[in-house]
């Protein structure tokens, strides 16, 4: 522990005399994957030198309890439950569970929150620590509001929030709905008539479903807190920074904005440690056929009995080795090419020369780490972004997509042939790898880079577009088209006025000449 | 001259032996500033070990005659003169004139592409040399129709089009008019209800005439010289990368895309050369009041005698030491605290520690040397984007603006005196200096990477937006708008004719019953 509080001793006094100042840096996370991506983050900024305090439940999942100050919290039981339970039928029933499931995750934050901001010891400790910056998750509300009490200027990681309207009604971002399929679409950037209507009609009812959410209990929760009348979307619009957690391996084409970084594989990382002799065997043994990687990620553990022996025989079939993650009962099918882990070093077997295919839930943590090192997919995709993920991967011509409950034994065999026999899954998967890796700055220094500049500068004011000064109706410039259609209108009004007043006066001159 | 054929073999063999593969760029220039400005970057190519090929007018200007090959070209005297003596009275006389410049302007370049393009023998040479890219300033048509012929990727240079015509509509660029001020507006982007009015007929006027333009000459010439029906729009669109000469300290916020690269001050540097005797002695002889230093450019070498000597009697009136790049008669009532020069090291004098303000005609090169050495400026702009930049340094509250023909001797002191002792316009200056140079990746490796990166991976396609395969109505959801309309509507009709059905059947049954 000494040697530790040295280590960071040490840290501090590098950076107080190196030109970067040491900041302070509050943090609002959220569980699992996302903990795990914005962990990298927070580490770098450790080896920086800067002081990073977590606000975290003591019963937290994976959020590491060695920070301070700690609150009471309640975990999230029954909403993980409800996750991971989730069934995934048609769009409609899978949207409507999505959405049920966001209005409770949205209810326990909420409590969370209020319980927060109202424990005035806590708040007191916080506003004295005099912190510089707070990162925190945009999809769990309540670090803007945290930021607004402290008055400190605010970063976001984002993945993305549902129908991007966080992004789009706060951010200001431009999502045209024409080529930027919506998030958990699973469209393409190269979309059909039929598409573009579909993703219309998701981007209305995004806005719709957003609409309510916004004029709710969050508006009042808020402008009670804070004493003065505001919204959700007005206090997450006063971030400084947007760090996005994909790039344009990942993403397709789209526009940003200037205080929009996409910092996609910033937890990414080269082979580190040695794979244990037990795996590296495993591994060896597999020949020139290689292995093929095998999680469904953190979040799922068993799957039932039937699936998990229709995936084992497919398995069973293919020459290469399998390294499977997998906590639940070994099935009866499962081959002598197949090994069952609880736990594997993911990165290093993907990074392994002799991986062929990655079968994957389609977290964008792990496809990341696919596209790191260029490692072609099949993707399971169970809930949330994941059919989203996989179906951008499977446009960029790195994936096949099956689904859990439907795929039979061959189709898994033939997915796996495909990705592994068919070389333009591997030739894409390498471009994207290729993109990954040649940026003039590594994902994770951008990131990093723009904490430190709102630190430096106590905001990032110069990146903001005035749009936020805008109403909806000035912003799309309803206001002026109205105005200049109006003076058309009235201009054409008087030219057809005088011209009729000029024609009658003829017509009565005409006349009276003839009557003369 | 041996020596620097050795010193660039060198470069060749370094560049063979390092990661970076050896390119071959083919540059399509444009004069003055445009010229000033590209040239640090093929400066930059050529010192890592590029080749590097500009076509050019052996009667050029600025640019440099010292690289092969050389084609006949036309020299633009004629157009230059119209530029310099160009009168600058209301918004549409100053545009009509731009307009008719920028016609002459764009027959002289077609000229100039029509006779390079039937060189057959420089064109087999061209394309026998296997460029690797073009490099080209997108404000003088043809380095595209070059880069389609040779079936090489395509990389923009480019300040600005007029109306930012080629970025929205070859670029796809979404420039909202309700905030981004439309080019050459000199609108800030706060604008009040009449200027968002003002903006939009900018709009309109530019899309106006930028139809034409786009509707005419161009696409036939492009399309019989590429042997297929093309637009001018189309192949200006075909480009990988742009690189844009502004950045955030200049700009305000507004949507970009990733294949934007917002490049601002790549030209500028440090502090170089020691200054010669007689100025070092000069600027020192300033005591604790500094000096000032004056430039109106390089296109401008002459004033009336009558506003030569208002601006010599007001310089003569101020503390400060003044260093006056000029050219033309000594005015009579040059004070003795001013020196005229015919050539000063601009850069270098505005990186002098004593250096007060810098009274410019508002050029984008020497506006960015100043944001570089944080000093508030005067500005008093000439003509074409020169009002619009030292609107945008107004904005910013680094510069106050005067009009050359307009302004008393009193109007010059009292600016002068205003951007010096005011200090909120040196603040200004040097956060605009910080945003300059904190800063992940400076500008010109920035600039020179993405170039890098096409050549290695022949374009960058990943970060092409969809946009380019839909047509207006399309990108704007206009005919998925209409379609879900229609919907609707229909949707109500046969509600409404099922419920009139529905009632008129009741109604007969109601009068049949009271019948019986």
């Amino acid at each position: 522990m000494s040697l530790k509080w040295l280590s960071l001793l040490l840290l501090q006094l590098i950076c107080y005399f190196s030109s970067g100042r040491c900041g302070k840096v509050l943090v609002w996370p959220l569980e699992y994957s996302h903990w795990m991506n914005m962990k990298t983050i927070l580490d770098e900024l450790v080896t920086r030198g800067h002081e990073v305090t977590v606000l975290i439940s003591p019963a937290a999942v994976l959020v590491d309890p060695n920070k301070s100050p700690t609150i009471k919290f309640e975990i999230f039981p029954r909403l993980l439950d409800l996750w991971t339970n989730m069934a995934k039928d048609s769009f409609w029933t899978y949207f409507s569970t999505v959405e049920s499931l966001f209005w409770e995750f949205s209810d326990i934050i909420m409590q969370i929150c209020k319980e927060m901001v109202s424990n005035n010891k806590l708040m007191t400790k916080l506003q004295k620590s005099k912190f510089d910056v707070v990162l925190a998750d945009a999809i769990g509300p309540c670090g803007e509001l945290v930021a607004e009490i402290l008055n400190i200027p605010l970063v976001y990681s984002l993945r993305f929030s549902p129908g991007y309207f966080f992004e789009k009604y706060s951010g200001k971002l431009p999502v045209p709905p024409s080529y930027v399929p919506v998030i958990m679409s699973e469209l393409s950037d190269h979309m059909t008539f039929m598409e573009r209507v579909k993703n219309m009609i998701y981007v209305l009812y995004f806005d719709f479903w957003f609409r309510i959410l916004n004029e709710k209990k969050w508006n009042q929760f808020y402008s009670e807190t804070l004493g003065r009348p505001t919204t959700l979307v007005e206090t997450v619009g006063k971030a400084e920074m947007w760090l996005i957690r994909t790039y344009w391996d990942f993403e397709f084409s789209r526009p940003l904005l200037p205080n929009f970084e996409f910092v996609g594989g910033l937890h990414c990382k080269p082979v580190q440690i040695l794979l244990s002799q037990e795996i590296e065997e495993f591994v060896q043994s597999s020949g020139e056929h290689g292995i093929v990687v095998f999680t469904l990620g953190s979040m799922i553990s068993n799957l039932t009995e039937e699936r998990a022996n229709t995936i084992a025989s497919a398995l069973a079939q293919i020459p290469q080795k399998v390294l499977w993650r997998y906590d639940g009962k070994k099935p009866d099918t499962l081959g002598s090419n197949t090994r069952l882990y609880k736990w594997m070093p993911q990165n290093d077997l993907l990074g392994h020369p002799k991986t062929k295919a990655f079968i994957t839930h389609g977290g964008t943590n792990g496809i990341y780490e696919a596209i790191y090192h260029g490692v072609p997919m099949v993707g399971i995709p169970l809930f949330a972004d994941q059919p989203d993920n996989i179906a951008h991967m499977t446009a960029k011509g790195a994936a096949v997509r099956l689904d859990l409950e439907k795929m039979s034994r061959t189709d898994l065999v033939n997915a796996l042939k495909q990705v592994i026999n068919n070389p333009s899954y591997k030739e894409n998967a390498m471009w994207l790898s290729t993109i990954q890796h040649d940026q003039p700055v590594k994902p994770l220094d951008r990131a990093v880079f723009w904490i430190e500049f709102v630190m430096r500068h106590k905001g990032a004011k110069h990146l903001r577009p005035a749009a936020h000064n805008l109403t909806w109706y000035q912003y799309h410039s309803l206001d002026v088209i109205g105005f200049l259609l109006a003076c058309v209108a009235t201009t054409i009004i008087i030219i057809t006025k005088c011209c009729m007043f000029c024609c009658r006066k003829f017509v009565k001159i005409g006349k009276k000449e003839k009557r003369e």
